[in-house]
């Protein structure tokens, strides 16, 4: 045994230590949820001293159990459990939410202990499935997920996906603590204190659960000793608990939300005065993290002038990548076969992960999955990855490395009308720190750009079309991110385009050509980082551009290329979708949208025509 | 009695005529999803004879009940519905998917009998919860709401937060039909025909729930008037189906979704052949809806100097706005005391609804409610906003009236940290078709734009400052969609600010008078539509611009001006948040950031230095 065993009366003092903890730190920072630590305090303590198996000094360690707080907010208990176990130290603690402190207001992965962001309520919970799911696919180790609830995130729905995921997969290696301290922000949950209402609702979803009261360390140790007995199922620790708990006045007691205790050292020491007590905690178990074996592949490629869907490209690239690289891995929201992400699920069926239609789940789960180092794709159409949006905002502050395919970009997916064609994609993405946006115009591009992806930092997303497009990049050619080709050459205009509107501009440079007009076709399949070279190069050499997108005109290419030129501007006419398609071929919706060829011709004319 | 004796016999058949009809519109557009429309056919005819009330003469009748088809890919079967009941005829059927057809892939509100779009699973429930919560609350009627539901949508985490909501109000006019074909886009579901697991989890989320055979008319009519007796929670009827039922080469098939039949003729013969019935659907019943009293109130102004945050100016306004009209009401997501929407609780409970922490929900409630012209106003952090962005997209394709208040935009909130600070939140809503963006700097103009939005069309977005602002818009000046404001006057360069930088310009701009720089400052309140007259005015007389926001840099303000500046572009510096923040002051991370006065100063220097 690495650990003493149970000594409730050191679990209660630890409790109370807690507590006074993050009592203390919201008083020195200000500000702060301390009525929302002190209510998890005691369930904390056992874990820390007896169940959670971590290595604080190795962080890194594979074998590690992981601990996520979903109730971010909970930060000041968070941070008082790490100087308990001697991660941080008191004068550290006392940091919280100052300027350059690792202790921000809710936990982020700054700290080497924390796997990611929380704060955005419903997120936690998701993300720890994910890496529940690597324990159990991908690392094939016994470390365990743990996390800590809150009950007014209970209202979220993703955490009713991530429930029935958790359930789906048999993720017996995952334990949802749920501190049911009945109050909110402004009044209680929908819930309150119906334990039994909670438990029935999780069992129903194919969990164990276990109600508790979350003050009393010996019924906490044993659910804690319960769900560690438990096989096939993940086990939900249902807890009643008083938001405050410990302190008279804020005990129990609504409006107590979010701030800082008005009395903080009257409170500490009705809790019984600070404390130092330190927890040696449990070390990991287990062996090597599972590897999958390589094999060579080449990234797929197709001759000059075939016709192939930008979408068909990246399901066999990540096909190809899958058979080289054994960490890479591919999740789905149950249309791999729009997406062509199934021709990875039938080649790599060990490292595909079907998400169904759970979007928020989907990248929650590939979150997870990269906080113990898997290179995650996750692919569903474009304008479904919206639906997720919140996630990989906070994926962004997460420091997560996570790659994501949008397929059926735009008008051009035709029949199925608007609401399946991603118009807001391109936008939506560049605004999320550290973000990379691609959109290819052919298969060879898509291929080489889906290989990038795979060592890329941050976030990168490619959008990918429904429909066929001429190969015109030779697949020796380099693509990379951040580069640019020139489909057509000419310096009386440029048309800088992506995706299906490159096709349409060099029919529209092609016809420009006849009248005597030499335009310059730019095609921009790295929308961010943009090709800031090539483009100002367009704009001395041509004098004025067109930019052509199938996109809403706000925030796509149009947007990247006027920022790319915004100090040395010149013309630009923003070619986009204006007006609210309906259903049609797609060679329609681009004409009804003006940003087909003869579109972009009309626009480049006229501009070539106001410059004489 | 409106409405004929039930007639299994008439009703079976009418079934197979909207399979038949829904293999034919499929087959005449060459694309679409028979299969998805077969499993719900006898659900659905059931429906239409007996149960359904509404006058599809007069789509515009209040006491109208509503049905959503959440499962929007049943578009065929939905338009064989409407074609049964006499809205449509059969050559409009044919022309299904077709360009300039109001029969789109997905239903959209181009047809008046269609309340809302849908396409994108799992938001018709959530938007049938706010009709029905609107049909109890606001028009006290005795309308019902029918929803249809796919099963693979039940994967989606918003059906929960609708589950919730619906019994948490106690909606006994909402009935869910749950049309478990078992078959998803490329497998099975997770619950598969298992309704005993559907049915546990819909009970443990308080509705009264039936399961039954769907495909027997009998079972289905029993369970229609079931439903339409229960009082005090909504029905679930959870109906086993097959999907493409009824014919050999598709029925219960895997790989048969989203395509037409491959041999239409055959599959026609063998459901009997085309019919023409038509059904006397029953005629609503109640009597005029419900109408708040209203009273006069003057919006709220400030002096000049107060410092005031805009949320405040929000709530304050919003509650005058609604003892002046009737019509307005409040929806928030458990932060009422933050967005300060809980002034309109006070006021008017009445009207106001709490969503909890259910941001899907909140929209997707307030996307129902206006369905029936009320005219909501719903309000949360601008970050936890991006949570509900798919129902946002989705709201602009049912062409919705929605004011949308986001409150604690940017780094300028400071202490608690990236998860709760909106920084793609203008890139994220200039997106959305159709939409206004605003962003006001001081308590007078928030006041008077919130009072603007009422009777916007489409969807607003106003972003609101945790901090408090000095008031610099007199309360007598004119503010205005489409409006901005000069702040300091000056002709050496143009500094462009909203929200939080418009102080910091002010006071950069007061500094760089102290060095000899004549600055202008443009406080652009409006940022779509955008003051491009003044952006123009500003170009040509100043010969330079500064942009400056608490956003990321991509699709925010400095976007939207360069974009009102494309044809005619002078030298522009953007000024964003460029690092991931952390915790700290709000004045620390302005200047962290370089947004504030001392960055805009040198900003503008360095610029004016540029030009000399």
């Amino acid at each position: 045994m690495s650990y003493r065993d149970p000594d409730p009366k050191f679990r209660r003092e630890l409790g109370q230590q807690l507590r006074v903890d993050s009592v203390r730190a919201s008083a020195a920072a200000g500000s702060g949820h301390p009525t929302s630590s002190m209510s998890a305090a005691d369930l904390m303590a056992v874990l820390l001293d007896g169940h959670l198996r971590l290595d604080f000094s190795k962080p890194d360690d594979p074998r590690n159990d992981h601990l996520i707080f979903s109730k971010g907010h909970a930060s000041p208990l968070y941070y008082s459990l790490l100087k308990a176990a001697g991660a941080i130290d008191d004068a550290e603690l006392l940091t919280f939410r100052k300027h350059g402190s690792r202790l921000e207001g809710h936990p982020t992965p700054v700290l080497p202990w924390t796997d990611v962001a929380t704060g955005s309520l419903g997120q936690g919970l998701p993300i720890a499935v994910g890496v529940a799911l690597a324990g159990k696919r991908l690392d094939r180790l016994p470390y365990r997920v743990w996390c800590l609830c809150g009950d007014s995130e209970m209202a979220e729905g993703s955490m009713w996906e991530a429930f029935e995921h958790a359930s789906f997969n048999e993720l017996d290696n995952l334990v949802a603590i749920i501190d049911v301290n009945r109050l909110g922000q402004t009044r209680e949950t929908m819930v309150g204190w119906n334990l039994e209402r909670h438990s029935a609702r999780l069992r129903a979803f194919g969990w164990h659960t276990l109600e508790i009261d979350g003050h009393d360390v010996e019924e906490i140790e044993a659910a804690y000793g319960d769900a560690e007995q438990k096989t096939g199922c993940p086990t939900a620790i249902i807890a009643r608990t008083k938001k405050g708990k410990g302190v008279k006045a804020v005990e129990d007691q609504p409006g107590k939300h979010g701030k800082p205790l008005d009395e903080p050292e009257e409170a500490i020491a009705e809790l019984g005065g600070e404390r130092d007590l330190s927890v040696q905690v449990a070390e990991p178990e287990g062996g090597e993290p599972h590897h999958f074996e390589t094999g060579a592949a080449e990234l797929p490629s197709w001759d000059l002038g075939e016709q192939v869907a930008t979408r068909l490209a990246y399901g066999e690239a990540l096909t190809a990548l899958g058979t080289r690289r054994g960490d890479v891995i591919a999740l789905d929201g149950e249309v791999s076969n729009s997406t062509h992400s199934e021709l990875f699920r039938e080649a790599h069926p060990d490292r595909y992960f079907e998400m169904f239609i759970a979007e928020q789940q989907m990248i929650a789960g590939a979150v997870g999955m990269q906080v113990r180092g898997w290179v995650p794709f996750a692919s569903t159409f474009a304008a479904f990855l919206t639906r997720a949006y919140d996630f990989v905002r906070m994926a962004a502050i997460s420091r997560a490395n996570l790659r994501l395919s949008g397929s059926h970009a735009g008008v051009s997916i035709g029949e199925d009308g608007p609401s399946q064609m991603a118009l807001e994609d391109i936008a939506a993405f560049r605004a999320i720190h550290g973000s990379t946006v691609l959109h290819p115009s052919d298969a060879n591009q898509a291929a080489q750009l889906v290989a990038e992806m795979a060592d890329r930092e941050g976030i990168s997303f490619i959008r990918t079309l429904r429909g066929k497009t001429t190969v015109r990049t030779p697949a020796s050619e380099d693509v990379r991110i951040g580069g640019s080709r020139v489909a057509h050459e000419g310096d009386d205009v440029a048309i800088v385009a992506c995706g299906v509107t490159v096709e349409e501009a060099v029919e529209a440079a092609e016809a420009l050509a006849s009248d005597g007009i030499s335009a310059r076709v730019i095609d921009c399949y790295s929308i961010k980082p943009i090709d800031a070279e090539a483009l100002h190069a367009a704009a001395r050499e041509c004098g004025a551009i067109v930019t052509v997108e199938d996109h809403w005109p706000e925030g796509g290419l149009g947007d990247a290329v006027l920022e790319a030129l915004a100090d040395a501007p010149v013309p630009v006419r923003k070619l986009a979708v204006r007006e609210m398609p309906g259903s049609a071929t797609p060679d329609e919706l681009l004409a009804d949208a003006g940003i087909d060829a003869a579109g972009i011709a009309a626009a480049a004319q006229a501009l070539v025509r106001e410059r004489v």
